[in-house]
């Protein structure tokens, strides 16, 4: 395996003036003021550091491509998902930023640490270190911006008119702290603790220009045999989306095609706990009329495959509704609007208010406009069975940037439409 | 694979009158009262319903033994631990609580469904089914009972002297919504979503009888060329543990040797938040000055590899520690107590208030007397580096009853002694 070349690190002389200005530390190694270890990094030469060549590493997905990782990408186990907020207000610094972040990420992604260990003990290490020995893991990090960002940072004008906030839905109980959000780091990897260290590093290096504002770590499980994942309501999540290799399906329902977003897509999250104890004490019968589907097989009603296609107009000898028009799938169905959904699952212990189960789907969707959530969720609306199993508490909206060609950096179309 | 009799669910007679009387369900399947499916599992026979034999299960830890599975059972990748906190009042009740739920333990630990599917749809499904194709993983389950319950159910006497709440430590900053606890289950598997079942469907089982009181998910992240596993912190975690085939040494340090709890144990459960941000602004020579051993090896101060012996009462030649004496490790060294731990890391998003990561470890020793676990806490005090970095959260002490014999049930030897 090629390495980089350790000398930038170990052999670059730093003087103990200029380390306590990049870095603020004392003698004890102390606190890192506000410009942070991302500003570290950068003045010691970090974020022109050549990545890894694409090559020789095991269980690696791709950064560089017309497309970010973690949208096309086969769904890992494990999700931490954050929602971030700028501390900073300038157009420059958020450019700084995805360049910092890029050649970071694509490290990231190859399993390799942060930066390369450095021999010297008395400063912060430029890796927390936690994912050392575990790999790549498949992991797929992909960033996007938020409506609340463009009027930050005094670029409306550059805001698409699609991302915005999604509108209030009926049933709709979000939490101002799961809810928002100027960027968001997606971080998905076959490890959860590889996963958390992404999205911790990232934030760490960008230390006094972002911060958390929400997160939430999830997983999926799949079968042994292979197959579509069971959600906590032991249905098959996921099973009526685009394919991820036939691009022509996803030029008609992922990428946006115009402006600087064009490759991007627009990612939607919600937080949604699963009433569990309601859903158990249900018959399996209620349970199978609610999603319009069987719960073994996961073939829609009428039919005996999962996949097997299925009409929702369809009625019986009687004229009701093979596939009850309450029930889940028949409503989004009837939307006819259509998205990729990259959903996991969450099991957070239980609310210490009433003792039930803090657990649901962090459901996240990608297409070429939210509008496209918002009509199947519309379509949901009061009518859903589902709404008695089920309470949104938390929501956000990004655009995700195009992918990235070698020698460019995240978001760079955005930074020359200025 | 040998399959049980199915028979015995799908023909047996049940009039809609039973049906009700039972479940409490109405006709649309509705709520189940207060008797609980563990009730209705029960009047249908499935609590002397026997489970698959202990062969050709692939990634099965076995339930039967002289001890319970989960203490000495290889490290699993997750864990779900749940306190539970009992709603009746009889001793009568516990004992048909453990009955109900030996044969379930086995069936889950078999990676069986709770009971065999039914053809009746018109009734909530045996077992809640989102495990279903993920096969055995490794679930390991861990029975214990807290000092509260001895009282709550009137048998004060047989309490064990060593079951009590733990003391409160000098750094303590306990919440009672991570505290105390009746019952626990331990669930670990090397699949987040079969250690969740496992507790969610034991809940259940036990519906109207016992409700979670605080659970928490949690992970351990295993280097791919073995070894173990790193904590949030990245130190590895467990280092210094009794071998689990020592049978000699865990007699010495884990089982207890007397009483109704011979082969059984205390198992000790602190919920530690690691302030994550302050940790990664420290050196990476503070950091290891904190625990007493290099971040990468894992060695002790003054050695080379990660499992070399060590003297914590070693100096230089400047007369100073080798391994300074407000190191975690020295402290716990010190203290001459030892313990088997068995931890696992959480990552639960941000703190609402703060934004800072709500992350850490679920802290878990097995010990023969919970006072070793005092005896090393005692001894890290007030001096532990460590406390800089961390704040304890949550803490229960539960007894865990010794292993299984089959044709027995988890705690008889309590029963037998009342």
């Amino acid at each position: 395996m090629k390495t980089p070349n350790d000398e930038k690190w170990t052999n670059k002389k730093i003087s103990r003036r200029d380390l306590l200005k990049y870095t603020g530390i004392g003698a004890a190694g102390v606190a890192i003021g506000t410009s942070g270890l991302g500003g570290v990094m950068k003045a010691m030469g970090y974020d022109v550091f050549e990545p890894f060549a694409d090559n020789n590493i095991a269980n690696k997905v791709n950064f560089y491509g017309n497309h970010q990782s973690g949208i096309t990408t086969p769904v890992q186990t494990n999700i931490y998902f954050a929602s971030l907020d700028v501390l900073f207000s300038s157009k420059e610094e958020l450019q700084e930023l995805l360049q910092l972040w890029t050649p970071l990420v694509v490290r990231l992604m190859n399993g390799e640490l942060m930066v390369n260990s450095s021999t010297n003990t008395r400063i912060p290490t430029g890796d927390t270190g936690e994912a050392e020995g575990l790999g790549a893991s498949n992991l797929s990090i992909t960033i996007g911006v938020g409506p609340s960002l463009f009027e930050k940072l005094g670029m409306e004008h550059l805001k698409p008119a699609e991302l915005k906030d999604l509108p209030h839905f009926p049933k709709d109980q979000l939490q101002k702290e799961f809810t928002g959000g100027d960027l968001c780091i997606q971080a998905c990897a076959d490890d959860p603790q590889v996963a958390f260290h992404a999205v911790r590093n990232l934030v760490r290096a960008a230390s006094g220009k972002v911060a958390i504002k929400w997160s939430q770590a999830g997983f999926n499980s799949f079968p042994v045999d292979g197959g579509t994942p069971r959600n906590l309501f032991s249905f098959k999540d996921g099973t009526v989306n685009p394919s991820i290799t036939d691009e022509e399906d996803l030029n008609k329902v992922v990428w946006v095609d115009k402006g600087w977003l064009k490759g991007g897509t627009y990612l939607v999250v919600r937080k949604i706990q699963m009433h569990l104890e309601t859903w158990d004490r249900t018959s399996l019968k209620d349970q199978e009329a609610t999603f319009g589907r069987y719960r073994d097989s996961g073939a829609p009603f009428g039919k005996t495959k999962e996949f097997d296609d299925f009409d929702v107009e369809v009625k019986d000898s009687n004229g009701e509704y093979i596939m009850p028009d309450t029930s889940h799938v028949h409503l989004a169905r009837k939307s006819g609007a259509r998205m990729l959904r990259r959903s996991y699952s969450y099991a957070s212990g239980v609310m210490s208010n009433t003792g039930v189960h803090d657990a649901g789907l962090i459901f996240i969707s990608f297409q070429k406009d939210p509008l496209q959530f918002t009509t199947v969720q519309n379509s949901l609306g009061r009518m859903d069975k589902m709404n008695e199993y089920i309470t949104h508490r938390g929501s956000a909206v990004f655009a995700c940037f195009p992918g990235v060609q070698k020698g460019s950096y995240l978001g760079e179309a955005l930074f020359k439409a200025l």
